[in-house]
């Protein structure tokens, strides 16, 4: 098997968006379920996500086994968990509430091996899903290493963040980036100072050459932030699409079979 | 708490139909998730789901949660199981390949206390959504018996199998009626000869005073059964649903984004 | 490790006594505080607990780890199932509804390895709490087959049942032989017509050189039936006197405390 | 359904005690028994129990499902996993080890949203509990902050900790309080320079408006601590609670029995 | 991905063996580490191993991410468990104690779709693992079906086992055949009546054109059993090898450092 | 049941190398089947193992159940999670990357309760594995506190980590050492600087009365090590040990079989 993250690269290189969603859900089979859509890759959501690391061990495979790299958002900047992640097969990290250089700095550090940075080496399983002779030579420059700008504080350090060796790219929760400012927490935002946040980190992005994502809630929103140059393109997440389309089905069945249904 | 069957008993009473969606990832976050959505019930899927009796424990008090009544459909008709499924707190019983009046006997015995059947006592959960003091009086009352129709000789017996005692309805898997029947394994069946077996089995239903139920894969096919008789309806279920939408929403994505999402 | 069946043996041997209770919960960290108790066995229950296979394998080692036998009432009368639990490291099997001298047989031949029964090689953890190179050859001999007697049917069969080799003694459950003879399902019976078959069956066992099990929900109770003459004697169940004790010390704080806890 | 903190909250302004104990097995099983019992809720200890934050995922739907507030342990002050649990259903924080005021501040900032803290938007379970639609706007009051004193440092910062906006009263661990202050580890001390810690904190509790929470051992003791003050009550926990009904049980028997049991 | 039961019939036509272990412990873990070794495919060990349902499910794609094909032992010949292991990912399934016609019949029935057999049409998982729009059209040719041989009645029976339409091939488990012939239950047998006994089975396999398959416990002993015409070949379990390499390791250290190390 | 960190102690003691190996499959079944291996403990990897806290409550019992004790490889040294670790069963703590006297001091502080550290007190689960009544008397004494050194700083500054009260001994992680020194990541090295530096920090440990451990992959290198001074000696793990075995028996078989296995 080629290893499951040539295809984020390859795009990345093209610049073409790729689209992923949010396992939400501590579950390989929903996971590998996801991972058959016609996304990139899946993220397992560790943080607002009810999953955990015993169930990131599991969900890993399933994604692999459909030929999808595994990305997981980890729960806070910390060293032991990242690597953790890691090591059980994760080729992407995207962290939360990344403020600064320090901070990215703290990231990058976390997510390369020596002299890069201090990642501990033990690839237990992410050498399986490369080519085992290698992991260890590849996954430097494999391994996307994603700060997530949501305060503030990110978006006046986006230069600096961006400027740290190793960052890859960076992502945007709109949601907590409106709350940190004070407005209500939505996706799909159109205040005109938020739409000129995003054009300033995607201008730094272009800039230091890397990649800027957002999470999207709806096609029509999604498409014109592809337009406006994102390219790391999440839209909802696994319970999400279930709800929506479960309640459109009902709600026109209902309403086809008449009274007896109401 | 009122007991979470209630709605069930109540919606039959009025032969108003009532909704549900199988539940077969074997995630408590998913089926509370499914829970919240506009179902009358959840039914956990132990048969072609990917779901075992652990699992089924910890989802059913995820559903509970939502003030919704469990299903089980089980995975054979077997008085173990089934005696165990309720004990952890099923108020319906779904039966794969019930053929004959001595498969729906047995399948009313392992459902209902003595002196109805032979089901063993021990509540150990069921007894906590209902009113504790009273279960083994409503039990037999509350349950839902539901044998599934989907092969010629289970058509041929509809008569002998509605006439046990205990058996609240019936369930059509179309799927398996087609298979069983010589024909590719799919849903929303156009066949002549398919919707004059439902309308037989409908017209049975309808002479013993029973509810009819069916597999439905789109919102205007249900409306159409609703329209001919049935009142158990099912719609997709959790990654079904979650796929649709997440092709759709992708899709239109990638259109409105145009080449480069190509 | 001398293997843990040994105290159960030696106390049959002896006519003590020995005290259990049951482990409904699945999970190995409440079971390995059970097995820390005065009694002399954890038996698992996976016909009315909500454990299942996979809750049961992990429970077992942590019944062991306090140098304690572990016991299982299984699903149903299944030669797969009782096999996998003997293999999973139980060294007795409760078996619900034996009704009758086939049943019993049934149960035996599913308990035991050939010549005398069927149970198919492969113990893989037994062995393991055992002297390893002699299992085999001490299971036979060592391993509780315990046949349920619940019904007319099986009182009626007593001495049949009793007569089937490889039968290690019987044990009662009070609720369902009540239910299944038109009675309400409770504990600590004191219908005549119940002591009457207590005593017919006590009788059959002595004979037969067997011992008789009871469950008890009091001590008061639970004294008088070892007077009578049981001795595999089960008292409640982990969250039965985990919530008798909350119960009792909350009312008891709630009425010291006075109006201001009400 | 009503959001289930809800009775948390109008003991609290009642001035009326709640009780509540320890869910230390990592099961949803059990946390559901524990939730039937007559607590006001149920606290799942992360800190000392055996449970991990999968664990909780699945318990926390079992406690709502009997209409039960869920309270957490954490195990530490740390605003990844205080986040997460809050997610998770949690509607209030108990965080051990505080002991001045830039702690309390911290797990301020990590329990509320901005502009009061800094938690991070995505209640994917929380929001489920609640009424969907207003969660995000009732979180900052409903979420109950709580710091754990037990250290002299903390004893002296008092004041200072109950001054940080958001803290919503203080809990005391007994044992580690002694063991900080050089003495044995119990419960129910009778110590005078204990007793007199717990008038200083309880003077300091009044005096701000909070509530002061202690772990009991004994209900005569419990009683006492209510009368002084305490409002917060636990009693015990669930293995502790079924430790003490089994050892009570088994000695009443093998008395009552007699030298056949000893 | 090309269907992961390709490699198990491509050897098979061109009368290769191929190799594989069991996986008897309940980790996805380890069952991935197993796929990537120079096994053909990974067999899920239900009968004997500590594996149950769920466990399998998490299993299955782990192998699967290796791109090797999943085999189940099941626990036994029910058609329940064996459409569900089907659906959730087996393209194999071996059969513990087949003895004559009817429980091999019974096997193929539970294997098979109609009109070949009466499995039950709902492959949630399996139809991702192979090409998703055909898995129905392919699977009552690609799915193994292999009774296992352990008895006499088994072995005096053997024509008219391999006679029945859908059985792939034969397996035999060497210490439940001595076991059952009053042997001691050993693997790699020279006694000359079992090896009489194999040269039977494989005339007959070889006359009815299918596959024989055999447990072995030594590579010198496979060989020769590959010699001899056995084409389904174990080699140990998980545990055992791990076992074997670790007191072999610790052996050779303690001897080469000497005295200080005894 | 005696404590199961005696053997460890009195093997220290006598300055006897113990041997023991890695469990990194999240698996109560390995884990327990490791322990029956001639090694003197089983350590859990929570580092780059793929167990979480969850698992390790599982895995824990099943390797007291064979009387071993447990040592736990932390994730990263936080308190929180090493205190957990040491309630849930851990005898022993290997700590990442401790660099100098802050760290090893922050690391004692985690694992001795007061005056000697700040552990909280709650050994829910080692309080049964020791003697009930005087765990927290002796766990001081008992529980192991081992850093390991990877890194040019911890070198530079082992005197100061030897010094810090409650250190027992230290653990070096070889690939780890050659990565953060510029080399490849690999086990039983023989560059010259890295075996001087061996030679220094056991001349450290000799000077300051500690032990010193490494990990080693062939038993050759690990005899040579225990020569020079290693008592701490990590034989490979789990899933290597399976592979090791698993490649060498296939091989064999193949290249004895000749060409038809090829």
């Amino acid at each position: 098997m080629a290893h499951p993250s040539i295809n984020l690269r390859e795009r990345l290189a093209d610049a073409k968006p790729f689209f992923f969603s949010w396992a939400t859900a501590p579950s390989a089979v929903l996971a590998g379920q996801m991972a058959r859509l016609p996304f990139e890759a899946v993220c397992i959501d560790m943080q607002h996500g009810l999953t955990g690391f015993p169930d990131a061990v599991e969900m890993a495979p399933a994604i692999v086994a459909q030929d999808k790299p595994v990305i997981i958002r980890v729960l806070w900047n910390e060293p032991g968990i990242i690597g953790k992640c890691l090591d059980g097969g994760a080729w992407g990290i995207v962290c939360p509430m990344v403020n600064n250089r320090a901070e990215a700095q703290a990231l990058a550090t976390a997510c390369l091996y020596p002299p890069a940075g201090k990642r501990s080496n033990g690839p237990i399983r992410a050498a399986m899903y490369g080519e085992a002779s290698n992991y260890q030579k590849i996954a430097n420059d494999e391994v996307l290493v994603i700060p997530m700008i949501e305060t503030q504080e990110g978006i006046d350090n986006i230069d600096e963040i961006l400027s740290v060796p190793g960052i890859s790219g960076i992502y945007i929760g709109p949601s907590d980036m409106g709350l940190s400012l004070g407005m209500i927490p939505i996706l799909d935002r159109e205040e005109p100072n938020i739409l000129a946040i995003y054009e300033k980190l995607l201008a730094s992005c272009k800039k230091h050459g890397k990649f800027a994502g957002l999470h999207n809630g709806t096609s029509a929103y999604a498409a014109r932030m592809i337009g406006m140059g994102f390219r790391f393109v999440t839209i909802a997440n696994d319970s999400g699409l279930m709800a929506r389309m479960a309640r459109s089905e009902v709600a026109a069945t209902r309403k086809a079979a008449g009274d007896v249904a109401s």
